[in-house]
């Protein structure tokens, strides 16, 4: 089994910071809901059934050839910081977290994929790419589909497609999803009626932290509602069009708040990145608030010498599971946001900062 | 004549940050305020009778011996930035910089003392002392008021003692003043309740910048009402013992942040100095009341590498008219907050902050 220490300090694939547009676009995420055709539905399942299905899916994943790299997490036997560890790392949903009885998840070594057991569909596969890059993550993720198959029957209806415990994803199981970050949409209060528009066209909007979850740091996660009645490749378009729009609106706002605001923009972003630096305890939220503008300010060209791999990492490495297993050792509120400023200063002034990009 | 320009780098007396108590007190001042019997008061002056007042007191005043190093600074040809300059630097009063006609002031080069011509009355001595001092600030100016006296004969009644255009100022015709800075009696809340009590005992409160002004940067001026009825020393011992009293209050206040919060005053301290050297755009205001968390932050030890006296000289070099004074250029508000940016920047950023002070 892999140790969660290992990965703490490693960076996973959504968070390399490349791709296209990676200066908005901080990954594309494809996940399948799947179930097998020979165990009842969760709902139905009891303890042993639950057992059961862990352990015939463990064995049968296990044997597919080029999955050598990948670790099965159990995450019935974690503790609650390692389970939300998991989540803040984007491998495991909330619901898996915090459901009961035997459950894990299966990770590669580069955190490209992951596959759930036992959350509400016996199988839930995901792919994360960084950047815009839904393409990629769907020729991997339906290569990961076949491999699977290949070791389990699907429970699948001719005529309404693949099986799920919940009707909305009843069809394609399939779930698209964006990740923006969009800080000068929010500056310049045009957000709002932008994600407006797109619940009209019946996509959903959440935070980093999947439904219900604020969108803290400015990053909106942007996804298809409907997975029945379309094909697979017409759910990736649409998310696609509407993605390439909201970077397109996000690069007009920067591209206003510089030539109308640029002094006010840069003392936004560097006093953002000052206080970062020199805090002594510091919250996790308005930790990702300052970490939004430094972000938008390394994209601009605005803050020097902090790279976007970087601050993309903070965002997630200074969440509390993480700064608990960085540091090895439980913390309470107070003391984390102790550590956390302590994790800022120690990450973020590793060079000297050139504060005058544009005295001449 | 004196170059404006020379004076805007260099720090006055009363800046030096020594002398006892200097991480409390600034500045320890006494002024007097004297008549000559051969002239009206300023009152019943005509133009030419200022005139007339501003030559001969020149005159006489340019013979006294050991008085080489002297200026004159003739204040009715300065344009208003100019005056405004030295209302920043305490050199003169802002009344004197907003009269009209012939006046002026005397300076010494080390700042140590000024004498100004037709303010409300003919002469006002004034000598400012860093640090309580002020039994030193008395005999520097006792021997001034010696040496003037020596040149001019002054309006003196027998009974009333010295004669000044307004009543108040009669007898002793002395203002002694504690400059003290006192943030943890602001942060403690604890401030409002001595100064009333200061105020029942007929001390003066102002700021900064004298009557009116605000109390900006926790800057806090005691002085004596009355002049009239207590001797010299009687004046200077309540002034001192008064400003004694404050400083244990202070004391007892940062004892009590350092006890109860210091790691909340460790972050309000450490986030204000990031602030000053990476703002971008900064007003004079806000400037004030971070270097004001900054100087107690020095003095309590938790920030380094940055001197009281660099801490002191910013909060008059930020002030506008220094600003221009010192880029050599008169400057728009926008501007000079950009500027004010640009040279705090410069002047905290000299040596790498180290910012671990208790990570043991």
């Amino acid at each position: 089994m892999v140790k969660l220490e290992e990965l703490a300090g490693k960076c996973g694939e959504w968070l390399r910071g490349s791709g296209p547009h990676s200066d908005i676009v901080v990954s594309s995420r494809i996940r399948l809901a799947r179930n097998v055709a020979d165990f009842p539905f969760m709902r139905k399942c009891t303890g042993l059934d639950r057992a059961s299905i862990e352990r015939s899916l463990r064995e049968r994943l296990g044997q597919i050839a080029g999955w050598e790299n990948v670790s099965y997490i159990n995450v019935n036997s974690l503790d609650e910081t390692d389970r939300q560890f998991l989540v803040e790392r984007q491998l495991i949903s909330r619901e898996l977290a915090d459901a009961d009885g035997s459950r894990g998840v299966l990770v590669d070594a580069g955190e490209k994929f992951a596959v759930m057991m036992n959350e509400e569909d016996h199988l839930r596969i995901q792919v994360m790419h960084s950047g815009l890059d839904l393409q990629g993550a769907w020729e991997r993720i339906n290569l990961l589909d076949d491999q699977i198959e290949a070791r389990a029957t699907y429970a699948f209806h001719e005529r309404l497609g693949y099986l799920t415990a919940c009707p909305t994803n009843v069809g394609t199981g399939m779930r698209v999803s964006v990740m923006l970050h969009m800080p000068a949409l929010v500056l310049t209060r045009h957000l709002e009626r932008v994600l407006r528009s797109l619940h009209r066209i019946s996509l959903a909007v959440r935070g980093l932290y999947g439904e219900g979850s604020q969108a803290m740091g400015d990053f909106y996660q942007i996804s298809n509602q409907i997975t029945l009645g379309k094909s697979e490749s017409e759910l990736i378009a649409q998310v696609a069009e509407v993605a390439e729009m909201l970077i397109e609106y996000e690069r007009k706002a920067r591209t206003y708040l510089v030539e109308n605001g640029l002094k006010e923009l840069h003392d936004r972003v560097s006093r953002a990145f000052g206080v970062l630096c020199t805090a002594q305890t510091i919250s996790s939220e308005e930790t990702m608030s300052l970490l939004s503008s430094v972000r938008m300010g390394v994209n601009l060209g605005l803050i020097r010498d902090v790279e976007i791999p970087t601050v993309n990492k903070l965002f997630i490495h200074t969440q509390p599971a993480h700064l608990q297993k960085l540091r090895g050792s439980p913390l309470k509120t107070a003391d984390r946001n102790i550590e956390r400023a302590l994790y800022l200063k120690d990450h973020l002034r590793q060079r000297p900062q050139d504060e005058h990009p544009e005295n001449n």
